[in-house]
Parts: C-alpha cells; sequence; structure tokens
C-alpha cells in the first residue's frame, strides 16, 4: 500500500480496519453475465441446516444486494492513492463515440493541477478525462433508445435479479411450510427490460463515462428502491481523510449512491480522491462549488462560472448533478409568507441571484446548454427541489407545486437531449399528504424517476429525524419513489459523523426494503422469509447473519444472553427456557402433520366435530411429552 | 426519604439521578377544573424572544401533554416505598357505589401477605382493596351510558385540550406569518364529548379503583394517539428495583401507559411496588401468572386459578388486562402452515391448553364471568391477538382475521355488562396490508379502541425493530389506532435496557404525532410549528427544549458546535455561516414586506411584469448589503 504525501490524508493512508472488516456470515460472490468482464457482485449468507426437531433440512445460502464495493473483498488489495479498478473502462472504449483528452477542458481544473501548493492534497493518479466524440451521444438514454443493451445494462439486469435466484432455493426450502413462490419467480428482469424503462425515461443508470470505476446500478420504480447517503465537509469541520472513509463506511452499510456536497477547502481535489475510490455513482450540488468560486456571494454567480463547473465536475467523473432549474423568479415570493422560507441551500442561492439581478434563474435560460454537457459525458439529471417544504406548515404549497410543474418541463427537454432525469422531493410532508406529491410528481415530470428527502412527518424531533423521515421514506417508496435521501440523527443539528452514518442509513434501508415489500418487488420477500424462517427454529447465527446490521443484532443478543451456548439455545430470554411459543407451535405442527389436519378442512368442519377428533387424537401426543 | 429494606430493592430506595432530573427548559403548571381537585398537569415550555432581525416578537410558553407525573415536579418528595397520593381517592369514594374490604379476596394474594418470606420484598404502606358493592357496576363506561360525567372525564378534557391553548397562543403570534388556525380552535373537547365516547366505547378510561394515584387518561381514535411502554422482568434477567426505574423512565420518555409483563419471580411484589408508584394506567397479561401458578404447565392452568388471578391483580389496581379469549380451538390448526406459527406468548399458552384439553379456550368459556370481575373493579379489558402474525409471511391470514371475528363477538358481550373494551392487533404486516387490518377492526369491533403492536414492516432488521415498527405504527395511527404499544431496538434479541426503552419510547412518540398530524387532531400542529419558527429564527435553546428529547438534541448540537457562543449563531454547521439559506429567506421577506408583493399578486402577473418590478426595486434592497 503506498503511502498518501499528506497531512490531511494520513487517515486515507489505511481505512480504519472497522470499515473494512468483513461482513460477518457471508462472503463476496459474483455471477458473470454474457461476458467474462461482466462480473456482478453479490453477498451471498450463509445458513444452518435446521436443528432436528424442526425437522433437520439445509437452508441453502442466501445471495443479498452488495454495494460495498472491493471494500468487503478480501482478495482485493486496497490502496486509495491508486484508486479502484476501471472496471467499465472496456466498454466504454469499445463504444468508439468518446475521446480521452489531451488535458481538463475547466479552466478551473487547469488552475488547481498546475498550483504546486495543492500537490500535497492532490489525487496522483488521476486519468486523462473523456468526453463523446463531436456530435456524439454518450448517455445509456440514447442507447437504450437507439435498441442497444449496453453491458451495463446486463450487468443491472443480474444485480437486479439476485433476489429472485434467492427466492427460487427459499421455494425449494419451504415448501414444506407451504410457501408458494410460483409467481414471482415468472418475473425475471432481463436487460431488455431495463434498456426499455431507461428509453422510456422511467428509470436512469448515472454512469458518467469518467467514472469507469463504479458498478453499474439504475434508479427507476420498477426497480428495488435505492438509497442515497450524503457526505461532504463544510467550512466549520471535517478533511479529506475523514471524507473518503464516509464513503467507504456509507457503502459498506448500503449507500446505493452517495452525494459529495462538500462546501469547504480542496472541494476539487476532496472530490477527486472520492470518484477515484467509490464503486458507487457520486452525485454532487455544483451550485455550491460555484458559490465557492465567488467567494460566498450568491449575486456574483455567472453562467460562464458555472459552465466550466459542471465541465470541472463531469470530467472528474460525477454522475449525477443537482440542478435547481426549478427555481423561477415568479416562485421566490410565494415564499415569504411560509414558516421556513426557503430551506434547500441551493433554492436559496439561486433565488437570492434571481432577485439581485431580477432576472429568471441563469440555470433555467441556460437548461438546453446544460443537457449539451451533460450528454457529452453521461451526466444525469436530479433536477433539485429548492422550493421543498422545510417545514410540517409548508408541505405542498404553491411554491413547492409550482417548481414541480416547472421540473415536469425541464425533463421534457432533458429527454429530448437523450438526458437521463430523476427528479428531487420534499422535505417535510405529513403523512396525509405525502401521496400528493408522488402522484403529483408522476404525472408532471412523465414517470420520470423521483428522488426524495425524506419526507420527515414531523418537525418536533430533532435528533431521530432518521426516525421521522424513514416512515415518510417507506410510505413515498411504497408509491413509488425510486431512491430515498437519508436523513440522519444529527439532522438540523451538525454534521453526522461516522455512526450517525450508519443509523442513517440502516433506517433507510429499512424504508426501501419496506417500500419493495408494499411494492410487491418480485424476490424482496426471500430475506424476510429467510429470517423468520431461522427466528422460529432459533437459529440465532443466522438471524443475526440474515439482518441488516449482524454486528449490532450479536451485540444486543450478547447484552442478554452472553454465552456462545447461548447462540443455539431454543429460547429466548424474553420469555425463558419454559415459555416459548415458537416450541407450542412445534407441537402445534406436529400434531397437524401428524394428523392430517388441513386450513380448508378445519374451516369446513364445524367446532363440535373438530373437538371430538382432536380429543380423539390429541391425548396420545401429549401423553408423549 | 424512607429506606426500603431489602437487598432487592435497594436500588429503589432513591431512584438514579438521571431518571428523575428536570427536563431542560420546561416547568410543571396545573390546570384547574370546576373543583380544586381537578388539577390537570403539563409541561410548559419556555420560549425565547424572536431576535430583533426576524421580528423580535414575544413567543408565549408552549404546554404540551405530560405523562411524567410527580416525578418531574420538584415541589413533591418522592418516597417510593410510601407510593404516590391517591388522587382518585375521593372522587370514588364520593360516589358511593364501592366499599373497601377487610383483606384481600385473592387466595393467591393471602398466602402471598401471610408469607413472612417475603417481607422484605413486599411493598409495606398497601392501602386495603375496594370493590363495588354487591350488584354496583363501577365502570366508567357504565357511569357514561347513564349520562353522568365523571370528574375523571373532566380531567381528561381539559388534558386533551391543552393543545388548543397553545394553539390559540400560537395563533396570535403567528399571524405575522399567515398561519390560520381558525377551524381547530372551534373543536374543543368538552367533558360531555369524552362521556359520550366513553359510553358509545369509542374509547375508554383505563381507571381501576383500586389505582387512585393514576392520572386518568383516554384511549379513542378521535382523541390524542397513546403510547404504551412493556417492563417487567422474566425467569433469566431483572430485578424489582430495575423495573420500578423502567418505569419512571418510561413515563419521563411520554408512556401513556405501562404494562408490566413479568414472569419471573415475585411477580405479585414487583406489581404491587409498580402500581403504586405509578401515575399512568397499568396493564398485565394475567395468563402469565397463572402459568407460574401452575409451574409453567400449560395444561394444568384452569378457570379457578385463573379467576383468582384476576381478583389478585385486579385488587392490586391493575387498570386493563389482555385477556386473549379469542384464541379458540378451531383457529389453532390454521397456525400449523405459518412461518411463525404462534409467536404470542399468551395466544401459545391457549393453544397448547385447548389441544391438550381438546376444549374450548375457558378464557371464552368463561367470558361473563370476567366481565363480572371487570365490573367490579373496573378493569378495563385489552382483548389479546394470540394468534397475531409474527412475520411478513403470515400477515392477514385466517387464522388472525379469525380470531379478530371472535374478538369482535366478545366485545359485543363486553359491552353488555358495560365493561370498558380495547382490542390488540399486529404484529409483522407490511406496509400494503396495514390498513385492511384497521378497517376490519373497525367494522367486526364496533369502532372499540384499537392497539397495536407496531406493526412491523419488514422481518430484516433485528436491532432496529422500533424503526421498521415505528413505520407500521404511524401508518396504523394515522388509519385510527388509538394506542400503539412501543417496540424497542432490543426486539427478539434481548430484554431492553434503559437505554432502549428511551430509543422505543422516543421512535412511538414521533409515529403517535406523526399519526395525530395525518388526523387532523385538533392542535397536534402547534408543537410543529413553534419548532419551525425556532429553527428559522435560530433559537437553538428553543428547539431543543420544544423537541422530544431536549438533551438528546443539545448534546448533538455540541458535538459539532460546543461554545456556548453557538447556541445564539444565526447560522448552522451544516452549511456555515456564508451560506445560509435561512438568512436568503429573510431577505425575500424583507423584500416582499417592503413591497407589498402577496401570493395572489403574483400568481396573476405574469412573469415579464413581475420581472421589470423587480428590477426597478430590488436594486435597492441588495446595494444596502
Amino acid at each position: 500500500m503506498n503511502a498518501v504525501p499528506s497531512e490531511l490524508l494520513q487517515q486515507a493512508d489505511r481505512l480504519s480496519s472497522d470499515v473494512v472488516r468483513p461482513i460477518p456470515g457471508s462472503r463476496k460472490i459474483f455471477v458473470e453475465g454474457s461476458r467474462p468482464d461482466i462480473r456482478v457482485p453479490m453477498r451471498e449468507i450463509d445458513l444452518a441446516k435446521t436443528p432436528t426437531i424442526f425437522g433437520g433440512e439445509d437452508n441453502a445460502p442466501l445471495a443479498v444486494y452488495d454495494c460495498s464495493g472491493p471494500y468487503t473483498d478480501p482478495s482485493v488489495e486496497i490502496d486509495l492513492s491508486r484508486g479502484l479498478a476501471p472496471l467499465r473502462a472496456r466498454w466504454i472504449a469499445e463504444r468508439g463515440d468518446t475521446e480521452a483528452l489531451a488535458g481538463l477542458s475547466s479552466e478551473f481544473g487547469r488552475r488547481r493541477e498546475g498550483d504546486a501548493k495543492l500537490d500535497a492534497v492532490r489525487f496522483g493518479n488521476r486519468p486523462l478525462p473523456r468526453r463523446a466524440l463531436a456530435g456524439a451521444n454518450v448517455t445509456q438514454m440514447h442507447y437504450a433508445r437507439r435498441g442497444i443493451v449496453t453491458p451495463e445494462m446486463e450487468y443491472i439486469a443480474i444485480r437486479e435479479n439476485q433476489r429472485i435466484e434467492a427466492i427460487r432455493e427459499a421455494h425449494l426450502l419451504n415448501q414444506h411450510a407451504g410457501q408458494s413462490f410460483g409467481a414471482s419467480i415468472q418475473k425475471l428482469i432481463t436487460p431488455e427490460f431495463v434498456r426499455d424503462e431507461v428509453a422510456r425515461g422511467r428509470a436512469i443508470i448515472p454512469n458518467n463515462i469518467n467514472h469507469p470505476e463504479s458498478e453499474p446500478m439504475i434508479i427507476g420504480r420498477n426497480f428495488l428502491t435505492k438509497v442515497n447517503a450524503n457526505i461532504g465537509n463544510s467550512a466549520v469541520s471535517s478533511g479529506i481523510a475523514e471524507e473518503v472513509e464516509k464513503l467507504v463506511w456509507s457503502i459498506r452499510w448500503g449507500a446505493d449512491t452517495v452525494m459529495d456536497l462538500s462546501t469547504g477547502k480542496h472541494i476539487h481535489e476532496t472530490r477527486e480522491w472520492i470518484i477515484r475510490n467509490s464503486p458507487v455513482p457520486i452525485g454532487t450540488v455544483p451550485i455550491y462549488q460555484a458559490l465557492e468560486k465567488v467567494d460566498g456571494r450568491a449575486e456574483e454567480l455567472n453562467w460562464e462560472i458555472f459552465r466550466d463547473t459542471l465541465i470541472e465536475q463531469a470530467e472528474q467523473g460525477v454522475d449525477y448533478f443537482t440542478i435547481h432549474a426549478g427555481v423561477l423568479l415568479r416562485y421566490v415570493p410565494l415564499t415569504a409568507k411560509r414558516v421556513t422560507g426557503i430551506v434547500s441551500r441551493g433554492g436559496s442561492i439561486l433565488a437570492k441571484w434571481c432577485l439581485a439581478h431580477h432576472k429568471e434563474n441563469f440555470l433555467y435560460t441556460h437548461f438546453e446548454e446544460i443537457c449539451e454537457i451533460m450528454k457529452a459525458y453521461d451526466v444525469a439529471f436530479s433536477l433539485g427541489d429548492g422550493l421543498r417544504p422545510g417545514s410540517i406548515a409548508d408541505a405542498n404549497d404553491a411554491a413547492q407545486f409550482g417548481e414541480l410543474e416547472t421540473l415536469g418541463e425541464l425533463t421534457k427537454i432533458a429527454w429530448r437531449h437523450d438526458v437521463q432525469t430523476m427528479i428531487e422531493g420534499p422535505g417535510h410532508v405529513p403523512m396525509h399528504l405525502i401521496k400528493e406529491n408522488m402522484d403529483k410528481q408522476l404525472e408532471v415530470c412523465g414517470e420520470a424517476p423521483f428522488y426524495t428527502l425524506g419526507p420527515l412527518t414531523t418537525d418536533i424531533a430533532p435528533g431521530y429525524d432518521h426516525i421521522t423521515s424513514a416512515i415518510g421514506a417507506a410510505m413515498i417508496g411504497w408509491y413509488g419513489t425510486a431512491m430515498l435521501c437519508y436523513v440522519t440523527p444529527k439532522e438540523h443539528l451538525g454534521l453526522p459523523n461516522k455512526n450517525d452514518v450508519r443509523e442513517g442509513l440502516m433506517a433507510y434501508r429499512i424504508a426501501a426494503h419496506a417500500a419493495d415489500l408494499a411494492k410487491g418487488h418480485p424476490g424482496a420477500q426471500a430475506r424476510d422469509n429467510a429470517m423468520s424462517k431461522a427466528r422460529f427454529e432459533f437459529r440465532w447465527e443466522d438471524q443475526f447473519n440474515l439482518g441488516l446490521d449482524p454486528e449490532r443484532a450479536r451485540e444486543y443478543h450478547d447484552e442478554t444472553l452472553p454465552k456462545d451456548a447461548h447462540k443455539t439455545a431454543h429460547f429466548c430470554s424474553m420469555c425463558g427456557p419454559h415459555f416459548c411459543s415458537m416450541k407450542i407451535t412445534q407441537d402445534v405442527r406436529d400434531y397437524a402433520a401428524e394428523h392430517g389436519v388441513d386450513e380448508a378442512a378445519v374451516l369446513e368442519a364445524g367446532m363440535a366435530d373438530k373437538a371430538a377428533e382432536f380429543r380423539q387424537a390429541g391425548a396420545e401426543v401429549y401423553r408423549k411429552a
């Protein structure tokens, strides 16, 4: 492992062991596609045999979606100063529609590159940027609309299907329990389905050609619900090393994409380190950096500075940009009577600019030029909701819905350029107003993927907003949101530390999975079923390992029942050994199996008859005990 | 403070200081009713003046619901060995329909009383039990149906209204922000409304005449959503002192009722300590203790032992009993093919009994006799869902809904006796199946209050089931559940410690409040609005104090911005001083106020006209900066 020559980066030299420790009871596997360089990672969880008293059968391992990248693969040597292997490089090159540039196109980028003072914090091994050949469009949407199935699309189809494989196995194993998964098994996701959804605009594949290290993933409501984690420093806190480690920590706990929201020093250099070491798509809000370039004076922003920032970041490999092009001049006064006004940083910057210049938002007026940049690198739009409500009182108001309509208009413009687009959503919204958000978004944005922050369902729980918002996130995910932006317990209070990132992600993995169950996503229930079967059979190790956070589950179990012997105990601390409902259920099962009692028969027969039958037969059952 | 003469109880001698420390930034107040002994506690949160740059107005204190009892009242001296003051004693006596008994009616109770070995763990100052005079019915439902408004009902009306008072104040203060609360203000809850809801069976007041220490509260869907916390030891862990402290800890964090689910030693004595020191209603599951009396052998249970247990507990003052009278013999085989069978302890005990004897559940066959006991002490039914699903796979199945129909039938029998009744609900249910539970419960149980455990919306997150279940709880609360039984992070893994109780209650206070907002409960939004206004105005101390957990909020803020000066800073760590959207919104507000821009005008005027107007006027606004 090479040393990184900087004090700022010293911690990045080697990631903390807690960030890369193996995930217990499982291993990284790869499923190969139609060509050997399509190798889709999954995490396979080993399961123990069912105890003899419950039937004694084998339980096949369960494969689960894995966005932790090479960091949890013990066969890969991690060197942050080199970055990850560019697994998509060949696919991009093969398409023959891009070229490696001689140098950076961004003026700002070149200036940073030439500044010797930055050598100490600079990522040393950055590749030459690529760009579309003149006139070419290199977006996955463009390929999809021409009928092409890219390796990225095939990769995604395999990735989204792993739960189907799991359910197949669960099906075989659970036959004795009468579970039927037949219907789900038919609904395999094909590469062609991925293509069609992207072509239709209902899903996006955020995969900048300058981020070949990324493992392809898809955001759309007919796929698994995804989760984004925000990281990033501010003027007040946090350095580069900490941010890279937060990235790795985030994907360990299940972040499908990560947004770098840095607003402090070394914003350019931090981003480079993050992208080169990220197996997941990276999103940014370019207006934050543009504002830094004008020393925080919003009124001094202009199209030229912003354009250069877009190109700078596109050539670093940012996969999606939040663009607040819907904050129109006429909407700004609609926020004046709100309880919390404008709470989006991007939204407030643009509102200030609009008022200062008495002009329409320059992101709106230059939107087609932005599209031209997006399609030269395949950066996806995340159309920002700059006027999202910051309190229950402001939910679903005229400013918010006015902006949403403009985002719908912009989506159609982006689609004319074959630029992939998703739409950001609120915010703070009470439960009874959530569905209206989703329905309106689907209607006015032509079913482009919705990407929501929460929403938070109450304002009164600072310190617990991962929970207030997980409630809203689960619901809006069920209604159709494709990606959920996490909220940590520090929301409204401070910057999240590593533990907050874990807590936030766990709450959001729960919300996303609850949404997948409620949507009836094929195969989503396989993991619940495997968990519940393990629970019923007192396979404690399997319960821990099948959970979203095996270490936490084990730690909690240890608190009450610390001994190893308790991990195989056929009881739990809640009821004690003589009070176990699972044991009694097994008696019921044994009874039913022995006497051929089935549901239909019981329902049809009158209770009186049944009682007689039980009396006759049951005496034997219980005499044994 | 008297010493408690027992090793087991030594920690109860004095409650830990963290359990009784004052709640920051607030004080206990009392609102008096029509007679001086109706004194309804509330917690009043002090709020600072709005900073001058945001308008400089005063912010009146906000009163919030308070179930923490005398423990947070510095003027009350707590002595656990004496118990709390019997604030309802006079009301009960005045009604003239009860008598103090010469001794305990329960044989078991008398045996414990006479056992000198128990002196060391016995609560020393227990009052003589009361019972209804022969032929009298002392339930709040009975009074309500005769048109009587009891002091308990008046107390409750005042208690439920405090948010209305708060909203009145918020209304006056927020007029400048254009908030309109006119409609809510009309919807005051009257004592007569409380009476009518209880008479109709749509709400219950769990207030055993032998628990005069309890502060009256109501459970019904037209009132604030309530939260229950479970405490209790098991054969494996936890002693008396720990349980009393958990009670006090639970109500501090917002438990409206507490269930004592002890199954271990000293179950009778533990309960006495808990009830004598509890200002909230206490619920139990009597079958647990009955089972202890037959050494854990379910098949040896019988009506006589159970009846004696009911009387024993009723004379101690238990306010509601979970009675699993709906676990009918014919439903038991319906669970055989479930993934997780029967997961309710009570359900499994009765299932085992039914099978062992080939007889109908004795709680069902003796239900009218149980009603006779309930009405002699005013114990409310919590009809248990012994067949609730323990996994996503088992949700909403024939066993669950079969039992629910029987609970509906039993509700009508209880109501014929004027016995207050609520119905317990699931369990593990995916989001899309939650509403069906609520709708079916309302239909078959005649709108008796629903009391649900979660439901958990996925099985795969051991260690985080307070979150998986808070999602389901918030939703079912919105749909109409009257009380939510909390789940702690230790669910499925171990017994909750104090921190788990806090985490579980916070998640559930969030769920309950989110439900109240979504139901449009009058006044519920006042606290959100006060919080959001404080947030917008950077009143950090007020934000902490208005939150559900002021200490946690402050602690998190301190982590990033530890200095006292930061508590008055007009920025936060998330964006830093030059990046503040709140500041920009204030610019917009100032602009709008100065130039008379209102929403309607903006919406009507075309954008072009408006731009001109901004150009003209705005130059001045920003030249000032």
